[in-house]
């Protein structure tokens, strides 16, 4: 059961947004932009880094439901993404976006973890500033996601079917109106 | 120097926003709401919970520059800002900030680490489920925000004059304009 008194039933950060709408629209609006809004990384790449800090974050709900994301929008290729979750370093993506993984794991322990010698190997691999960008603020906002939707301990769903449903509505959209409490 | 191309001697994220606005305008909202927005706790409090989330993400800029908003909203009590990032449990707040502050500490760690002896014990000294919410929400935002400005290597003023006046500036807003990088 939930920390505090949100809707039943009504899974992870869903539930605190129909808590607090006023907040939550900023929530929504953050994840639409970074995850959907334009970007030199594709939505594939983006919701990726989402579910790999998740899980290093241990965020059942987010890993999972941004990983279902992910094999939508990676299609035929839909194993990467477990493949990146069980070992990102052999798993069979570019060496750029291996670089920006690591930087994005450097992010999830904390900001002052990303070295210089991080920076220049993503560059090397042909990274840009703003490819830098974008992975950073990402790992950093799904530092914020996890913890709230853990930290008020929101209902998890365990079905994996729930999981592929949700990542279905997630590729078309964050920012769609949420039913307020009533 | 920071290990993207921002604008030099812009201090923390507000380098980071003038590089990509896109996103920035959405992070800046966000703190409106979080910080300035409605909400059972004083404004006072919400920055004194960011200060202290940030002192234990070592995120030096972010600590300076919302502890001194924290100060400037405590007028005459402004030690306790600094009683606070010392020793919370030592410090002359009430006992049901102190546990608030112990859910942002637990927070800070992991969301999973807030265990429902944490939140019976701020029930307890009073604390409803709005303030619960907001103090976990501000908690996790500011491990993005510290991730972000560190993340990225942004420039770190070390003078504290510069954040007294950057202290007085926040309490007033913060997403007022922000000039483009031309």
């Amino acid at each position: 059961m939930a920390h505090i008194n949100v809707p039943e039933g009504v899974p992870g950060i869903r539930s605190l947004v129909m808590f607090r709408p006023e907040t939550g629209k900023y929530l929504y609006d953050l994840a639409e932009e970074l995850l959907r809004g334009e970007s030199p990384l594709s939505q594939a790449e983006r919701e990726l880094i989402a579910a790999y800090v998740s899980k290093r974050n241990d965020c059942f709900f987010c890993m999972s439901s941004h990983a279902a994301a992910a094999r939508c929008l990676y299609n035929d290729d839909e194993e990467i993404v477990d493949d990146v979750l069980n070992d990102m370093e052999a798993a069979n993506i570019s060496s750029k976006m291996k670089a920006l993984l690591n930087i994005a794991g450097k992010v999830q322990i904390l900001g002052k973890e990303v070295s210089s010698a991080d920076i220049e190997l993503a560059k090397d691999e042909g990274a840009t500033d703003k490819e830098l960008h974008d992975t950073v603020l990402i790992a950093a906002a799904f530092c914020m996601f996890n913890r709230y939707v853990d930290g008020l301990a929101s209902f998890t769903p365990t079905d994996p079917e729930a999981y592929k449903e949700m990542g279905k509505r997630m590729v078309q959209g964050y920012n769609l109106p949420v039913q307020q409490q009533s």
